[in-house]
């Protein structure tokens, strides 16, 4: 396990290269280790056609390296110049509207334009034939946030024809895909792979095994785009190579990606997530205004253990407040530190705070860094230096197996997506509420791919986990609940019959589902309520919980349970908790905004409230970090 | 009249074809008697261009039909298979932004494609020609729900070139039309036909006279669309013909539609339609999320009574959840019978639960049949066969006529969408809430088009109707109250002058017109207020009711009533039951959620409340049906 | 000083010739002086090309300056008739999502068409060569509403074109362009002018930079069409030029188009903006309903005052419901009356009544005019004829100068819009709260611009005041308070270092902003809280106020103070007491609802309140003016 470290983004093109210098000097002197570079670079590497300027970054990684620091250069493929689109003015994805959406920001390509992915392979064979075997390059990233401005889904001719080739691929003939896809329904029938579209612009909805489809086409376009810059760098470094993930971006597979890569990272924005894409109540947003919510951080740092097989980082840390939520409150103090400590206890190997230095112009000027635009000390900086100053004595790195497994699947993500059934039903939003439950009980969590192996754990969960894969029950040794909603579809987007869940040796089927606004939930005869989603269970499975009026709710066989609709927190819990019981998992019963992590020795307690807690004889002041011998 | 009946739909393109025996035997044995088939079959009839594939129809024509069932055919317009687009690439629709609305679902087609109408009169002709004389098929539907998905106003090029023809018809002259419109205003004038564009993306609103000379046309191209098929069927079939109108679908005029058909049909999802287009307060969704509301089937079923001048069915009945909306509730236990019984109360002649068979596949596959995906029944089933059984025994089929007529009018529905002038001012929801204000009272209603013969009804209710007919006044015998809004354009949407309603002998003029939101409503001196639309109404007319200020809101001459504003459920109760004791008809004063109808014999009771209710010694349960001799 | 007169616009081309007589005698008979005529009138001026009919025209100025009204007369440019799109059909707008802005209402042409400008040229020098000396005409309007419906920003090739071209003046080469908006951010470098595109439909965020100069540009673009038209008006007339100014319409500079003009004149409409346009809660808006915002007239007036440097009008008021908004109530009675005599007390010249007569047809059909359409009398009417007469007796016209000063740029709206960094940062809101607050203490306020001379002003505020022209602060005498976000952003749109607001002798710097929701507000040390925008100010200035944790949040050197965030209404009021107690200037406490406004001579009140006020022995009914001598 590598040592924790601690790094910064930075931009040398941004700055006069006199100031270069004294930069790296301050960044050794916060205790950093590594400085990301480069990623936005092309019109300065490369700023006419086939005309390239190295000098500067020649200089750059000197200074850099030359100070002590390490080096993560990216490719630049997330921000073409202006005369790349000059040559290619196709290039751009197409929204769901049929708008181009253009040059002036980043992101401006479409993964299926064949043209610009061989510009990419020029410019990243260029980049990696100069530093591939540079001492201060330590590792690699590539392009930058995929699927980040939602920038996955393109409406483009090229992604047409790209996806009419796909389609040929999988199913070998129109009449295999009319019938995998049920075109027969309102005669959608196509005699030939080139009258496929897009399922956009549909009169209403498209057939889900259409929109499925093109979200996996489209999904496996961006592992294609990354595996060509892969494959370019392995020909030419040793270092490891690392993608950005942005939170909560699930429109491609992170693990497909994952599999081509070394490291995964996640760039972390705790308190812009709050406020645009957080599941959370009206009270949490307010009272978690300045910390973010107490479980995403925690979600994604387990999720990208898991598609980084082990090895993750931070590799972009908020420090301060950021410029693009609709509001953009500041850290309270502490939080910047808190943040870096718990990735750690989460088995981080690295935590780079972005930026170094709040640029005063373009985008996001007024996106907080180490240093403020006069490179006066931002308050950031003075908590990262605190945590290089912990590291050195704090406990050993590494973080403990968990007791539970939760299972995230991006397929279902997409398929959820494509058809919700009722407006709250959300992969990750149903996920993410189990993985609170899990984490307010105090537990370590795993979350792992379909298709791992969950034999060593004593809980598994899978809600709403679309297809289960072949065998998945033989898998499991401990307790395990599925659903709801679980192995409801087949590959191709359809209702299984027999009925799911179909699992083996469990006598339940889902006979109907129903789903519900508010007012509409149904409430459970031991307490809190179905919500969102109900299901109708049929069959002669042991019966554990009823709804009030004596519907079975979760059904059982041996450790196998299926739980046949959406819990309320109070339910959940009694769920999670009866579970853990049955397996031995001891659970706690955290105050409000205390969370704990586990590494193989020590016990790491987080205070995401406003306020000092209380519990169990320690005093956790707010935004504070605890660290004890593991009990 | 004919008997009372009960059918189903469906698809047997959908299934195997050794199911269609025993699908057809179970059919029979829950009491159908219909079987409606084919509307989406054009890929299937026709899978190349000139191709035709007759057998699998024929085949499942002959097995349904032997095993006693009476067959619906569709015609398949609807679903324009794949080629049909490759044929006619310029077919589609155009939205309001100007986007095509393109393949992959449904009704993909702009009324106005001459291209697309050939080719429909060839479908349609093949299939007339091959089944017109067919014994087993007992009734034709034309395409499919015209108007769904917003499919009737189409901003294609094909639409402008044939409203241009249009207008060039109605007006005659460039001129004509600039005086008919009042396009001196904003130099708005054309000085030629072909200037004209559709009135959408214009800088700020169009002219309202432009609008509604648009909307008038879109509703024609729906007739001619219609007619054409009824011309080519009538020439091969002596089976009455029908479409299946789409419920709240307002933007054609469905008497227009309905006068060239045999019979109105419509599409009943009760639960659906809450969620999505009923008027109704917070409290009432809740209330009601899994009856639907209780007003809103019944006012369907007396406008389709009057739209097939008496023979009306319900096609489409929902049998449990549906797929479309953002929530899909189950029907509470005995509301897919209480729907059925409430359709043969009000006339009719069927009601055909929508579908046989849950579909596991493409768009609809949430969507509940009477048997689940694995055949097994479903809830519905069991409630569809109990109404069969009661059939038997039931009193006869018949409605009583209402004592009281509310005029809708899609024009009108044309003008105020058009035209608001407050947010809140709508056709279907103003004509809604007088109708379940007469509901509440426990009157039978007939809801008529303006040109009705209103002479035999005691009491006429006709808000919001934009245009009074010439002699409209004249037709009435008993009480009638008019306005808001009634009589308040000329039929090229201008204001009158002299002032409206200009109603004969009743001295009273619409001197000023407010809209306002829910804290501007205005109280009334006998209690209740005005709100959304008030007017100020100058003259000597006789005064029945005053604002708490004394300004007039409901005058009168004789029993001819003008109404100044919108009352809200108190002051509507109160001039519902003064005019209903004015004329002598008795009001009830049922407790919420109960409604009843009358036929020439019995009395029916519905209760659409979740809880049983109490009225006058009856006991009625929660989705109760109660009949009884009528009083 | 001119005299206070009243006046009216007018249609001739709406109505019978043979009615222009009765009504011109009758406006007189109201006491009307101006009457404005024919800027919508281009299709009946030149019917075709080049084929002109002032015949009509001609006999109606004639008609109205016999019977003693005063002309103003519009060109018509806002209104081109279809032939002249038919001869241009490029010149509409595109708007931010591409589509094009078409004929069929008003407005519809971008301001960056060449075509069209010379047709505008055209058609000015003709109307200008008929009338440009015709004694009855006695002030000219150049087009109607610039920007109303959003008409300034326009994205099409023109407008492109237009832009690249302003970019190579302003920025003279393509890399002075890129340092100056820093596009090295993100690679987003231009090589040629040619590739710069508009800021829209770009993946993210355009760079704020570029949207800030494309602003500037759409703006400059309103200055060269209204200048085209004034040179070519200059020539042949020596009557005042103005323009009619839409309420809340910041998209181009008032100030810029008014240097051109000799009065400022604007279209009040104070209930439609209620419910549209103006920054209020729920609860002013529910009080206010039919009587308008009580600081929306006056922030207006004081605006126009100075953008007509002294001269200014209202050309267009609101007499009673209008067609335009969500819902559109009828203003209070005596509302009509009070709106003029507000405009009166802060100096206007004229105000007009919008329009003579509701015209039965077309777009506003439902708008209001001083007649019904039927000619009969609109309750505006009567108050028009009672200002008419009051005014004989009234004391003298013109207005005082105000104690305070408020600074208003509308280049900093375009800068908090392209970055508002927090959702609520609006320019015009926050300059509005301020205003209210001065108002609710009772004190006269003038706005003006951020190069105006304050000298003579005792107190000057500066809220969001984006750059601080050169030398600004050596201009003021008196108190002053900037800030928040006062001198935040270079003219580039940088944030400028060394940091804001970096003012001369006050030793503090803007650290850190944070924007927060409501629930993120600070209590400050003295009560009341920061919303919405936070600042962490850094230095040693003197600190005035604090938050509840003893951050600075008012800072002073003397008497220039910055204010370090958004004070809620509490707050505001008691730094604003603070700031003319320190002055001297006395403030009142007045009821919700009453306002005050002094001319040289007297003290004008104005209850805006729905019921009677009493404020230290006055007693003002609802909706009530007063006057007395002046303090």
């Amino acid at each position: 396990m590598p040592a924790r470290t601690l790094g910064t983004c930075y931009y040398p093109e941004h700055w006069p290269e006199e100031t270069w210098d004294e930069d790296a000097r301050r960044m050794v002197e916060a205790g950093l280790t590594w400085v990301r570079i480069g990623e936005f670079a092309w019109s300065r590497i490369e700023p006419q056609p086939g005309q390239f300027d190295w000098g500067w970054l020649d200089r750059a990684i000197e200074t850099l390296g030359d100070a002590g620091l390490k080096v993560v250069l990216g490719t630049p493929t997330a921000t073409p110049p202006a005369w790349v689109v000059d040559k290619h003015p196709d290039m751009f994805a197409l929204d769901a509207q049929g708008r181009p959406r253009g040059f002036g920001s980043r992101r401006h390509y479409c993964f299926s334009h064949e043209g610009y992915l061989e510009e990419c392979r020029r410019i990243v064979t260029e980049v990696a034939n100069r530093y591939g075997r540079n001492p201060h390059i330590r590792a690699w990233q590539t392009d930058n946030e995929y699927g980040c401005h939602d920038t996955v889904v393109s409406y483009s001719d090229a992604a047409r024809r790209a996806f009419q080739d796909w389609c040929a691929q999988r199913y070998q003939s129109p009449d295999a895909l009319n019938r995998a896809w049920g075109n027969v329904f309102w005669s959608m029938e196509y005699d030939t792979f080139g009258q496929i579209g897009l399922p956009n612009l549909t009169v209403t909805e498209p057939n889900p095994a259409h929109a499925l489809a093109f979200r996996r086409f489209c999904s496996d376009q961006v592992v294609r785009f990354n595996r060509v810059q892969v494959e370019i760098l392995r020909a030419r470094t040793d270092a490891p190579i690392l993608h950005n993930y942005m939170g909560r971006e699930v429109a491609f597979d992170h693990f497909a990606v994952g599999a081509d890569l070394d490291i995964a990272t996640w760039d972390s924005y705790p308190i812009g997530f709050l406020e645009d894409r957080t599941p959370a109540t009206e009270a949490e947003r307010a009272r978690f205004l300045r910390q973010g919510h107490p479980d995403m951080q925690a979600f994604h740092h387990d999720l990208y253990r898991a598609v980084g097989r082990g090895r993750w980082w931070i590799i972009e840390q908020q420090p301060g407040p950021v410029n693009w939520a609709a509001h953009n409150p500041a850290p309270l103090p502490g939080m910047a530190r808190l943040w870096a400590w718990e990735a750690f206890a989460h088995g981080a190997e690295a935590v780079c705070y972005f930026r170094w230095r709040q640029l005063p112009f373009a985008q996001e000027q007024h996106h907080a860094g180490l240093l403020r635009p006069d490179s006066a000390p931002a308050p950031g900086l003075e908590e990262c230096a605190q945590v290089a100053g912990e590291l050195a004595e704090a406990p050993e790195a590494g973080t403990a197996r968990g007791d539970v497994a939760l299972v995230f699947d991006y397929a279902s993500a997409w398929a959820w997506d494509v058809q919700p059934q009722g407006v709250e039903f959300d992969h990750f939003t149903i996920c993410f509420a189990f993985y609170s439950g899990l984490r307010r009980l105090g537990l370590n969590v795993d979350i792992l791919p379909a298709d791992a192996d969950l034999s060593g754990h004593a809980l598994v969960l899978a809600p709403g986990l679309a297809t289960l894969p072949q065998g998945f029950c033989d898998g499991l040794t401990g307790t395990a609940i599925l659903g709801p909603r679980t192995n409801a579809k087949t590959t191709e987007m359809a209702i299984p019959v027999p009925l799911p869940p179909a699992l083996p040796g469990l006598d339940t089927a889902v006979a109907r589902v129903e789903t519900v606004p508010a007012s509409g939930a149904v409430p459970l005869a031991q307490g809190g309520t179905l919500q969102h989603w109900i299901e109708t269970l049929d069959g002669d499975a042991e019966v554990i919980e009823t709804t009030a009026d004596g519907a079975p709710t979760l059904v059982a066989a041996g450790k196998l349970h299926y739980l046949g609709g959406w819990p309320d927190a109070e339910a959940l819990d009694r769920i999670l908790r009866r579970a853990c019981a049955a397996e031995g998992i001891e659970t706690l019963d955290l105050p409000d905004g205390l969370r704990l992590r586990d590494t193989d020795t020590h016990r790491f307690w987080f205070n995401y409230a406003p306020e000092p807690v209380r519990f169990a004889g320690r005093e956790i002041p707010a935004a504070g970090v605890l660290w004890e011998d593991r009990p």
